[in-house]
C-alpha cells in the first residue's frame, strides 16, 4: 500500500484544530493531540491518528465529555485519587502523572488512581513526563474485557496495559510499554488475509479452546494473555491497581472503546512517579543504567540476530527517522482524515 | 517416593534450632524458619526447608552473615534505601517491608531498597506483612542471572521475581507470586528423566536456539523468559527497580545461590505498601476485590475445566491442608535434615 509521509507538526496541529472544534480547550485538544501523534511517531500506529475518528464520534455521542475537569477525591502526601468525570482520558491521566511527580518532589513517591474516564492513547506518554524531574514514571490502564482467566472462555479481563519509563545516561530512556495480551487483534486479522496458521498461544475459539486458526480466533474468539497464567495474573492485578483502587471500573464494566459510544467507558488508570535521588544520586543512577544496558547490548547474540534491543530502543530510533523524514499514512487513512476535517470545518492536512 | 507429614510447628522449630546454632538471633532465625515453612505450607516446596542445606553452607562459608544488621541509608518520607550488610534476605526484606508500611501508615504509600543482601526465599512472606495494616504489599528480588535478553544466548538477568498481595473481604487475599523464567529449572530436569519433549517455549539450547530437547536445555542451555519479549522486559524491569535503584548488584554482579558461596551474593530486592485507604474506604475495596473474584470465578469455562482458580487460590487451600496433616518431606530431604541437625547439634525433627 503506497503512504505519504505528513510532517509530525502538521499533524499534530489538524488533530489539535479537530479537538477545538470538537469542544476541547486549546490546551486539551493540544494534549490530546499530542499523545496521539506521539505514537505514530514512536511507530505505535494503532495508538495514533488511527484513533481520531473513534474519538471524535464518542466525543459527539456523550462517551467522553470535552469540558469537565478531572476533581481530586482524595489526597495525602504520596497518594491521591481524581474522579476524571469522563473527561478525555489524555487529559485525566496528565492531571495524574502531575500531581504524582509533585508528590515524589516532596516525599520520594507519588502515586495516584483516576476514575471514569476514558481511553488513553499510549501509555508511555504519561510514564515519560517523570524522567525530566528525574523520576521514574509509571502508568497503566485498564480497558474492556477480551482476555478470559485461564481456564475460562468468555472475556473478563481487558488486555490491561502499564508502561514505565526509565530515564540513562548516554542511552536513550527505557521504556516498557506493554498491554498483557498475547497479540493484538491486528496480527490475527493480517494472518486470516495470508491464510497462514498462528500459534496455538495467541488465541482462543469460541469454545474456549486454543486455536491456530486465525478464522476460529476471530469468529467469537478471544486473545490469550501473554505467557499463560502468568499474564492472567498481571492483567488481574492491573486491574486490581487500576479499576478497583480506583473505586472505577473493573473487568467486566469497563467499555471497549468502539462499543457503547454515548456511555461512559468507566475506564481507569493509576500514574506513579518514583524519585531517583530519594534512593541514591541521579548521576549514579544514570551510569548504572548506562552499565544494565551495555550488559544487554553486548551479550553474545543468537545464530541470525543482528543486534540485542531493550525495551523502547525500536520506538526511540522509529520516533528520530519519523521526525527527520515525517509519519508514513497509507491511503485510507489520509481519505479517513479528510473525511473528518471537512465535516469538522478543520483546514486540511 | 514415599512422604513422611511433618507438622509445620515441629519443621518451625527444628529450622529455627538450626540457625540459632548458626549465629542468628532468637528473632531472625525465627524469621528465617517462618519464611521456609511458610513456602512448605503453601506447597512452594522449591523455596522451603529444601534450603536450609544451602543456607547452612554459606552461613558457614562467610557468603551469609547471621549476625550483621540492615542499615538505613537514605531515609525520605515514601521512600527509603538499605544496606543490608550482608545479612540474611529475610531479615534484611523484612525490615525493609516494615519501614514501608510505616511510611505508608503516614503518607499513602512507602518504598524501600535493599542493597547487599542475598536470596531471600518466598517472596509473597514479605508482601502479606502489610495485608493487616490494609495495605497492598509488594516484594521483589534480583536473583543471579540465567535468562538471556531476547535473541541473546548467554545468562544477563536473572529470573527475577515479584510477588504482590491484595486483600479480600470474604475470600482469602489474591497473591500473585511469580518468577520471570517460563519455568522452573526443575522440570526440565523432570521431562529429561521422563524422556518426554518440552515446549520451545521453556529453555534454549548452547547456542541460544528454542529446544524442545531437555537435553540440550540441560548441557549448558538456558531458561526463557516467560512470555517471550515481554518477559524479558519484565525481568530487566525487575532489575531496575531492585538491583539500579538500590545501589546493589545488577545482570551479572548478582551470585546465584550455589556458586561462590563464600562471597556476598549482592541481591537486591524492594519492598513496598500501599495503603488503601489513602484512596477510598477499605471496606468498599474489600466488597470490590470480592466482585472481582468472583467474576473470575463464575467465568463459563472452557472445555474441560472443572474449575477456575485466582492467583495463590491454590497455595491457600493448600496452605489449610498442610496446617491440618502436616508437609510431606521425601525421604531424601528428611535424611539431609538429619545429617544438618545431627552436625549442628540440633534435636532431630
Amino acid at each position: 500500500m503506497t503512504k505519504t509521509n505528513v510532517p509530525a507538526e502538521r499533524l499534530l496541529a489538524f488533530c489539535r484544530a479537530c479537538f477545538e472544534k470538537l469542544g476541547l480547550s486549546r490546551k486539551d485538544a493540544q494534549l490530546t493531540a499530542e499523545n496521539l501523534v506521539f505514537a505514530n511517531l514512536r511507530g505505535v500506529d494503532s495508538h495514533g491518528v488511527i484513533r481520531l475518528k473513534i474519538y471524535t464520534e464518542r466525543l459527539r455521542a456523550g462517551g467522553f465529555k470535552a469540558s469537565t475537569r478531572p476533581k481530586i477525591i482524595s489526597n495525602h502526601p504520596s497518594a491521591a485519587a481524581i474522579d476524571a468525570q469522563q473527561s478525555m482520558g489524555q487529559v485525566a491521566a496528565t492531571a495524574a502523572m502531575k500531581l504524582a511527580i509533585a508528590k515524589a518532589k516532596k516525599t520520594g513517591l507519588g502515586v495516584v488512581t483516576v476514575k471514569n474516564s476514558s481511553h488513553f492513547g499510549a501509555s508511555a506518554f504519561y510514564a515519560l513526563q517523570a524522567l525530566k524531574s528525574g523520576m521514574i514514571g509509571f502508568a497503566s490502564t485498564n480497558v474492556g474485557p477480551t482476555l478470559a482467566p485461564t481456564g475460562g472462555r468468555e472475556g473478563r479481563l481487558g488486555t490491561n496495559a502499564v508502561a514505565t519509563d526509565v530515564p540513562a545516561g548516554k542511552n536513550p530512556p527505557l521504556v516498557l510499554d506493554m498491554a498483557t495480551g498475547a497479540v493484538a487483534w491486528g496480527k490475527i486479522f493480517v494472518a486470516q488475509q495470508e491464510k497462514r496458521k498462528i500459534p496455538t498461544t495467541w488465541a482462543l475459539d469460541k469454545h474456549g479452546a486454543p486455536t491456530d486458526d486465525p478464522n476460529a480466533a476471530a469468529h467469537q474468539g478471544l486473545i490469550q494473555p501473554f505467557g499463560g497464567y502468568k499474564g492472567y495474573g498481571l492483567s488481574l492485578f492491573l486491574d486490581i491497581l487500576t479499576g478497583v483502587l480506583s473505586g472505577g471500573g473493573f473487568s467486566t464494566q469497563v467499555k471497549t472503546l468502539y462499543n457503547q459510544i454515548e456511555s461512559p467507558s468507566e475506564v481507569a488508570h493509576t500514574c506513579a512517579a518514583i524519585r531517583i535521588n530519594a534512593f541514591l544520586p541521579l548521576a549514579q543512577f544514570r551510569r548504572r543504567m548506562d552499565h544494565l544496558i551495555d550488559l544487554m547490548h553486548l551479550c553474545p547474540p543468537a545464530p541470525g540476530v543482528q543486534r540485542i534491543f531493550v525495551p523502547g530502543e525500536i520506538e526511540h530510533e522509529t520516533e528520530q527517522r519519523r521526525r527527520a523524514e515525517g509519519i508514513p499514512l497509507n491511503a485510507e487513512l489520509l481519505a479517513e482524515l479528510k473525511t473528518l476535517g471537512r465535516d469538522l470545518k478543520v483546514k486540511p492536512l
